[in-house]
């Protein structure tokens, strides 16, 4: 067990956490994570959707690469259809056909046509392509063949040109870049076979609290499972990394700390769940207590494995408290170089602080741009009355209305703890610090939950 | 190669398809597809996100299953500190502590108070918590502990009462739905270590078209690569299926045969991209024909290995052509029980297609309720002047204004084969039959993209 802590020194020096405004904590995790991004590897094709891009996608040639059909019909001169009407078909005597993959044997001359297939090459001297419907076949005298067409037609007519859509050497998609299936064709069109691909971060994950039971346990009195764990792994996978899972430990400092350890070989960033509070066994917040008595001085917790990891100017923390509802004492800190969350118990609170802190950390680490959560305009459905002193983050469902308009429906917004509006929720409200809530109409400011 | 049909006769049959309208060829594929639910398997809970459920999640036990304290503090009777202030604190004996996973010693006593943690049952007595920062340690005579109250106090503060969030019994989740983490969450507070899921469902990919090359080729006159099978293989993916990748080829009916033959026997939908056109060697369109013969009636093509198949009642055209721009020769029937979906070879009509047709089949085989695709209204941000006698479909960017306002802004919509849009796109904006095109502004309904 924790020392406890008893009198109004212990407890002074427990409360004495300065709240940070989100914004400012989230920055100081983005610098924190800013150059730790993971390396590549290659990844086939048909299996890169939904990675991130670890290479610059350019066009290795131009496309398309020669003049192409748009459909099936015949290969024409313009100049000798320009005139041709239902009434006085232009007659075109056939001299080959270019099906899909072929190329012609031979220019096209004046008064000739090449039947020819969607997706085919043009012959040289085509400049036209006429659709099917408008032709009709017609025989020749000595068995020629020859198509008639029956409406004019004019240069360039149904053929994409060498080099329309792209220019090779042109950028298609830069590092960083969620692998769509619309990457996947244009990265399969120019001959990607391979793909370099951000590996998949490593989060290790861990609960604490002598409460928590494994997920397969039998319920006992004063107990419950530790679903945090599980819930985290789920975020975590849906992030594009690859969760860990320690399992849920006692509150006790050795155990912590040789998890921390494990973790710290293990892993890319450490989340936590649990024991940051102000609790008498709250043990992440001890941890964490460490790291505030400043570099350079000996800390009174020993991190067996990570010794005098506090001494290290790699090792800091970054805040122990920030300035929102739920989730006050989410904190996070740098161990040795890598970031550690220690999110709250609370399984709304740990949600929060998942979307706000962690997933933006896992963006950096995958090399993406715009590593922060989505922010848009909605109006309220439903009023919160609830005051609050600091931003306030509610789970909301999301609806796009008859006439366009976004609106955000608040679900339960009283009880953080109501897990059934986690699976829910497609948005988090933000409701600002200091407001009295927000009313039914209200334009708020709405996080994009995935 | 497929046997060439000459003369006007051959293309009156291949020209004798009757376009039905996109609903109408979705109800078809819908119906066809129901009641093809794939099997379940169990998968461990913290791998069980983005599954589809295959059971139907229960709470097994009221929630919480004993009144929690909501924060650290102190346990007391709400009668003990009615009238506390800061001026005349009720002073209460601490008689024990409750940390979290411990249960009481003893009910709570008029009089006292037991110190007590997030999370901890609350004493028998006790019907009100006392957050830490509104009390004080004292001593008492003989050494004993005390705590002073300096707030007055409500019976139930900060108190979650057994079962105030789930009774036992109280559904959470039903089969089909999409496990988020939120559902995690729930599950792993129920007990549910394991989790009955919809196995990934099997997808058959081939391209067809002799100009294909695999990926990997070096580019060859008249020749493209087959980009079309990876960019279906992350659409499958996306739609929670297993794609399994057969190849590209030529246009040969014996070999397209072979493929549809180990398709149907290794998977549970077949697509295939190209060949549905009215060109000359549009292999899938020549197969699917013989789906239209009729039942019962012997057709001109042999399905080898699924010999007579078109003879079973079980084998049948759904469509082979669609009232829709991009995409109206996109096909689909029945063979001898399974889905066999024919998309066009142009990316990005093979794109529409699969979002109109085999994403919602494949949903239905996960049991998910509502499998059509996502619809929303949005107001467009630039013109699509292109009349169309049917319905068409314009790939879009979507935005939300500052005023909350969706907005969609379609992308290149003239060309359908600008590959560079399907990879941008977020919708796509549905232009109903025979309307004249779009204004900037008007409002448009836009199938929402994954």
């Amino acid at each position: 067990m924790v020392k406890k802590h008893s009198g109004m020194n212990g407890q002074g020096s427990r409360f004495n956490r300065r709240a940070v405004r989100v914004e400012e904590a989230q920055r100081r995790v983005l610098e924190a994570a800013a150059g730790q991004v993971v390396g590549s590897e290659l990844v086939a094709l048909h299996e890169s959707g939904g990675r991130r891009l670890a290479q610059t996608v350019t066009a290795s040639s131009d496309w398309p690469p020669f003049a192409r059909s748009g459909l099936d019909g015949y290969a024409v001169r313009a100049a000798d259809i320009a005139e041709a009407s239902p009434e006085k078909p232009a007659e075109l005597r056939v001299v080959y056909e270019v099906a899909a993959g072929q190329v012609a044997p031979a220019a096209l001359q004046a008064g000739t046509a090449a039947r020819i297939m969607t997706g085919a090459a043009v012959p040289e001297g085509a400049d036209a392509v006429v659709m099917l419907e408008q032709t009709a076949e017609a025989m020749l005298a000595y068995g020629s063949r020859a198509v008639l067409i029956k409406r004019a037609g004019a240069a360039g007519q149904h053929i994409a040109p060498c080099g329309e859509e792209f220019r090779r050497g042109g950028v298609l998609a830069v590092p960083g870049t969620l692998v769509r299936p619309g990457h996947v064709a244009l990265l399969g069109t120019f001959g990607y076979a391979e793909v370099a691909v951000r590996k998949r971060p490593r989060i290790a994950v861990f609960a604490t609290g002598s409460e928590l039971l494994a997920v397969a346990a039998q319920l006992a009195p004063g107990r419950v499972r530790d679903s945090n764990s599980s819930m985290v792994a789920a975020m975590v996978h849906q992030s594009g990394a690859e969760p860990l899972l320690l399992g849920a430990l006692p509150d006790e400092l050795a155990a912590v700390e040789a998890a921390l350890a494990e973790a710290w070989e293990s892993s890319d960033i450490i989340v936590t769940t649990g024991g940051v509070s102000v609790g008498d066994y709250d043990v992440m917040a001890e941890l964490i207590r460490a790291f505030k008595d400043g570099s350079g001085v000996r800390t009174k917790v020993q991190l067996s494995s990570l010794q005098s990891a506090a001494e290290r100017p790699a090792s800091r923390l970054l805040f122990d408290k920030v300035a929102m509802r739920p989730g006050s004492p989410t904190s996070a800190a740098v161990i040795d170089g890598k970031l550690l969350f220690a999110l709250s118990g609370n399984p709304g609170a740990c949600f929060v602080g998942f979307e706000l802190f962690v997933r933006p950390a896992i963006h950096l680490l995958l090399g993406v741009r715009e590593a922060l959560p989505t922010v848009v305009r909605a109006r309220l459905l439903t009023a919160v009355e609830k005051p609050s002193p600091h931003d306030r983050f509610v789970r909301a469902r999301l609806v796009i209305g008859e006439n366009g308009m976004l609106s955000a429906d608040p679900l339960a917004f009283a009880k953080s703890s109501m897990m059934a509006s986690i699976a829910e929720a497609e948005g988090l409200v933000i409701i600002p610090a200091g407001s009295k809530g927000a009313e039914v109409g209200e334009a708020v400011d709405v996080i994009l939950i995935p």
